[in-house]
């Protein structure tokens, strides 16, 4: 077994790749929430310009590539990969958004996980000598995903307490091997968790499992532990998993809530904005990480973050089916130092 | 940049993976083709004891898991990664039939070509040294495709010459860092191309284009000719993309009629079994692979092939939004030596 494995499932990069750029463009909703200071853009209504919602997320992702290729300063030619997905049926806001980019694309799938997944297999392409310039990118679209997994939005259904709500974004990063940091320092790549939730309108409570199983892993297979890290910061449980991931690190020996955060409760202000449990998509933890984590850990503010996107890999055909919910999370260790 | 790298999209792996193990379960249709003797069950039925098409599709995905654990000897808990996808919306086949596993799982989309980009990836994981012992396994289903993508098929609607049939099978491979092989030499990941067709009962014409591309694109980085290979092998091109894609090579400098089939092809008898223009789908270059390639280069009849799945990167919400398919190819290498 090579030493760049650490226990059952963690990655030690042996050259730590450094993220040299991020992007984020975001929703009307999200440009009034509590981030909106770290966006790069934020734009005025939900079709952008387009005549769909599913037009409007494409171009949201042709659009947050341009900004992190500008931001570089880099071609596309200087891309080696393009590692990205969505929520959308066949991910055709990545695969339209990015078409013309003429860069080798890897498509994934992780659900609201696809930023961990993108930036672990990103950071291990280029550690592996594969690649020298990596971009990983994810976006949502609050509406194109309620057409897609709920209603439509004419409907205007009620939403459960439990609910979270789409986030309207994308973002992503461009990972390289030369650089000055924030550094990808350690991968945890995670085990799908189905512990039996069927309630599609409680992916909290169903993702918590996956965070808390992803991030035990992490501590066991590293030796860290959660006083290791400024930010341990989970890509959209919400609230009610929120608690349910803290609660279960802490009955087995890791007490994170002194460090614990969640992107679905960061994005959206709960008392003003009414996003029920918290924001959800994949472009909640990417466009919190690209915009706010990535804007403090440059500041030097935040010093050790473990960035933990998590995933309902659900559709509405296996609910409809009578399934529970098959979850996942994957956990990116970043650092500004790499003596660390 | 490092020397594994080859020209501008290819990669020389260092120390080439072996595939240790494959299998194959496909259905009835298929198990009357050409291709029978190949595969290792056929199943009597498309729903295959369970209530939905779905659920079968899941159930191809979790027992040909199994069937390459149990043929290498292995247990889950052996395999770092396992990386998996399927056609269906949000690729429930991979994440329901794997997800008690308890393996690492990294899920892919590339529509028909996602064997291609698991076997990729997998084979980068390996020589980059993150992993012993990675499974890359797809699937698709005729009746949950038809369904999701066209017409129930109780409507029982005519289907014009060009459309392609759906194969109803999982196909994957155990790559492995030792092994005797047949070794994983070369990986050359595509771009989308989409040159604008719009006829998604067309697919075969729309992803040749993406499949000449990534060839003609593995010629040049490393320097190989169409007489390098016994076999070049597209993944579901049908006869008329076959044979675009092999004018468009052609008229690059690089003939390749001679060695040249497509998956697609292969799977059913055209006269007997009818399936217009060939086969497609997830499972089709799986299936064709891990039976006919596999068996075929460990009995040495078939020395050198480049396995090349092709994906049409479109749904149903795209194709009504008059929206063109972006396509992709990604061609691997393998060999029964690895001094060639």
């Amino acid at each position: 077994m090579s030493d760049k494995r650490l226990g059952t499932q963690t990655i030690k990069l042996e050259n730590p790749p450094s993220i040299v750029a991020t992007a984020s463009i975001v929703g009307p909703k999200e440009g009034q929430g509590p981030l909106k200071l770290y966006f790069d853009e934020i734009i005025e209504d939900e079709l952008w310009g387009e005549k769909s919602w599913e037009k409007a997320e494409s171009k949201l992702m042709r659009e947050t590539l341009a900004k992190i290729l500008s931001k570089a300063g880099k071609s596309p030619g200087e891309i080696n990969y393009i590692i990205a997905g969505d929520l959308l049926n066949q991910c055709i806001a990545a695969n339209f958004g990015l078409r013309e980019s003429e860069i080798p694309f890897l498509g994934i799938f992780g659900a609201c996980s696809t930023i961990g997944e993108a930036m672990g297999i990103g950071a291990m392409l280029i550690d592996g000598g594969f690649a020298d310039h990596v971009v990983s990118i994810t976006s949502s679209h609050f509406c194109s995903a309620e057409k897609q997994f709920r209603f439509p939005l004419e409907l205007g259904s009620q939403r459960p307490p439990t609910a979270q709500w789409t986030v309207t974004g994308a973002g992503g990063v461009l990972l390289s091997k030369q650089g000055t940091g924030p550094y990808i320092t350690h991968v945890t790549i995670g085990k799908i968790v189905d512990l039996g939730i069927k309630d599609s309108n409680n992916m909290g409570a169903a993702m918590a499992p996956a965070a808390a199983d992803t991030i035990l892993r992490h501590f066991k297979d590293t030796g860290l532990s959660p006083d290791s890290y400024d930010l341990i910061l989970t890509g959209d449980l919400g609230s009610l998993g929120k608690r349910i991931c803290a609660e279960m690190l802490e009955a087995q020996g890791y007490p994170i809530l002194d460090h614990y955060n969640d992107c679905g409760l960061m994005i959206f202000d709960r008392e003003k904005q009414d996003p029920h449990s918290g924001g959800s998509g994949c472009g909640c933890s990417a466009t919190a990480f690209a915009g706010f984590v990535y804007a403090e850990m440059t500041k030097g503010s935040l010093k050790n973050v473990l960035f933990v996107p998590t995933g309902a890999l659900l559709s509405p055909t296996s609910t409809q089916q009578g399934e529970s919910i098959p979850c996942i999370a994957h956990a990116v260790s970043i650092s500004t130092s790499i003596s660390s």
